[in-house]
């Protein structure tokens, strides 16, 4: 492998999964729950509503910036290979949706991120005060959403679900800036932060369509494994992509002393002298011009770029197997294929 | 009036209702529901309990800081007033702690606070990440325990208040620095982030009792009284308390820009040098050494302590005939006491 920085996207054409398009694959969705989609858009306006007008303004900045709604995405999908005919899956996926964003407002504050989906952030347009709250607000309105939906079962997932996360926060907080952290440390961090809500969103189509605890299960492991591959990839991105792609900065997680797997694992591989360096860069927060080009290089020269793509591609197929129990279908197409997806997007 | 600093209970000292000492009320309070004060904070260990350290650590710095207790206690004494016999009155009155613990959090983050209750805040101590993420936790936990609990009356309640406060806290970050902030305004504001969780700590003892509507709204009405008459109080205390009575620091506000009633009667009578004073200091931000003294003189002078206290008095007085509808009993004297107490104390 060549020792010069390349994208995720071009080191994963070389393994088993071939790269996706990330246009092709969202068009293929679409064309099975594009109507879902439009509803649920149209249920997180409505109830973006509020008697103070930041709270819609700034919320649809975050909400209305491109993202690629995956987590809703597993809601209507799992729902609609139960073949569920009611209305109530949108709502849910709109749920998911405002967590999600709910925690990426509190996320860009607590790391002073400037940009997120190649816009500003809300923090950096509106200061930090406005987006902590309205986060608040997004989880309450969430809160009420559910209790609107009335199955107690659903609010146990989504509390439970949001417990799990603001632990796995505060725990990628308490292990930042600490070399000594192990790869299963970081995994759990990644189980907790991200995959729980993607296993939550896969779960509610199986329980909004009435299906068995087993298929429930399944689709939580689906969606477990699916979220772990999708961060691994993300944390990947954050020393392969640039900055036009990616959409945020690369190098945040540099910056922010974030004990990612592409660390890690140069960093048990790094000979005396590169230890000092990863050491004063992650640990004394004692940044040089050229830092970020040194750990990049590094990164790729222990191989732990590629390292790290394996990682995410035994995840992402661990995903695809907890789907075996399910016949085949349309919906469960498109589930395998946002789990190679999640592996081999460039974004 | 003497137009030298004074404190508020010295204030209400002249008005009807005679000053009332904190730890003797308390005491009043503890001989009728002890117990469940004990239970309830025996339940937020436990619940306060999370895989990763921190999280306890942080919470219970803040929980355990000498607070009063107030809005638990609601939940506890109307349960009480109503020979509610169960164990979920405690429970309830320890989420109801949890949430006013998680946007105390959030709002000493926003408002860069350093103390409160005499101590350093979690900010001050852990930087703002931590009691942001450790503030979602809460929120989340409140809403499993909520869910364990299984009313869906209960959900819903809780879930609406806090929505409302959350944006009742946007509401007062956009009139902040904002002079033509109008009386009503305020008490918007006040009645949104304060009083609207007093009173579902009020309901709730009512809704965990298994009471009528009418029964519930009248505690609704109490508590949403009682909780504006504190909050006005809070307001005022902060020009008239000295900073060991007042635990955190005597003129936050005014640094912070926060448009509250004493400012609101000061500028509307003030002349027009006064009125530049205010601009400058409040609007412009441009603060000088002495301002803060300045301000509370001018307060002093405008009669406008006296005018925010006598609003005060008139939440409190609505308040305690919110209480008509029930029959003597030495819960409802404590409940009238609450109200007295809350415009009469010191801190």
């Amino acid at each position: 492998m060549s020792s010069a920085p390349t994208s995720a996207a071009s080191v994963v054409a070389a393994a088993p999964t071939a790269a996706l398009d990330t246009a092709s694959v969202l068009k293929q969705l679409h064309a099975l729950i594009g109507d879902d989609l439009i509803a649920t858009n149209r249920i997180i306006v409505e109830q973006l509503n509020a008697q103070v007008e930041l709270i819609p303004t700034l919320g649809s900045h975050l909400i209305n910036s491109g993202g690629k709604r995956l987590r809703p995405i597993l809601t209507l999908l799992t729902a609609r290979m139960f073949g569920y005919q009611g209305s109530g899956h949108a709502l849910l996926a709109a749920v998911v949706e405002f967590i999600h964003t709910a925690t990426l407002l509190h996320d860009d504050v607590v790391d002073k991120s400037e940009r997120r989906r190649g816009k500003l952030t809300a923090n950096a347009i509106w200061g930090s005060k406005a987006p902590v709250l309205v986060g608040d607000f997004l989880f309450s309105r969430s809160f009420q959403m559910l209790v609107a939906y009335g199955d107690l079962k659903v609010l146990q997932i989504m509390a439970d679900a949001c417990a799990v996360i603001s632990e796995g926060e505060v725990l990628q907080l308490v292990v930042s800036n600490d070399l000594a952290t192990s790869e299963e440390q970081y995994l759990q961090v990644v189980s907790r932060k991200t995959a729980t809500l993607f296993a939550a969103a896969a779960r509610l189509g199986a329980v909004v369509s009435g299906r068995s605890a087993e298929e429930e299960l399944a689709l939580g492991n689906y969606g477990e494994y699916l979220g772990r591959a999708f961060q691994v990839i993300d944390d990947a991105l954050d020393y392969a992509s640039s900055n036009e792609t990616l959409g945020k900065s690369v190098g945040d997680d540099f910056q922010e002393g974030k004990i990612t797997l592409p660390v890690i694992h140069a960093y048990l591989h790094a000979n005396e002298e590169e230890r000092r360096f990863w050491s004063q860069c992650l640990e004394e927060k004692n940044y040089h011009e050229g830092d970020l080009q040194r750990a990049i290089q590094l990164i790729h020269e222990r191989g732990s770029l590629a390292y790290t793509m394996a990682v995410a591609e035994r995840l992402a197929q661990q995903a695809k197997e907890a789907l075996h129990p399910f016949p085949p279908s349309q919906e469960k197409e498109a589930l395998l294929l946002l789990a190679d997806f999640s592996v081999s997007r460039s974004f």
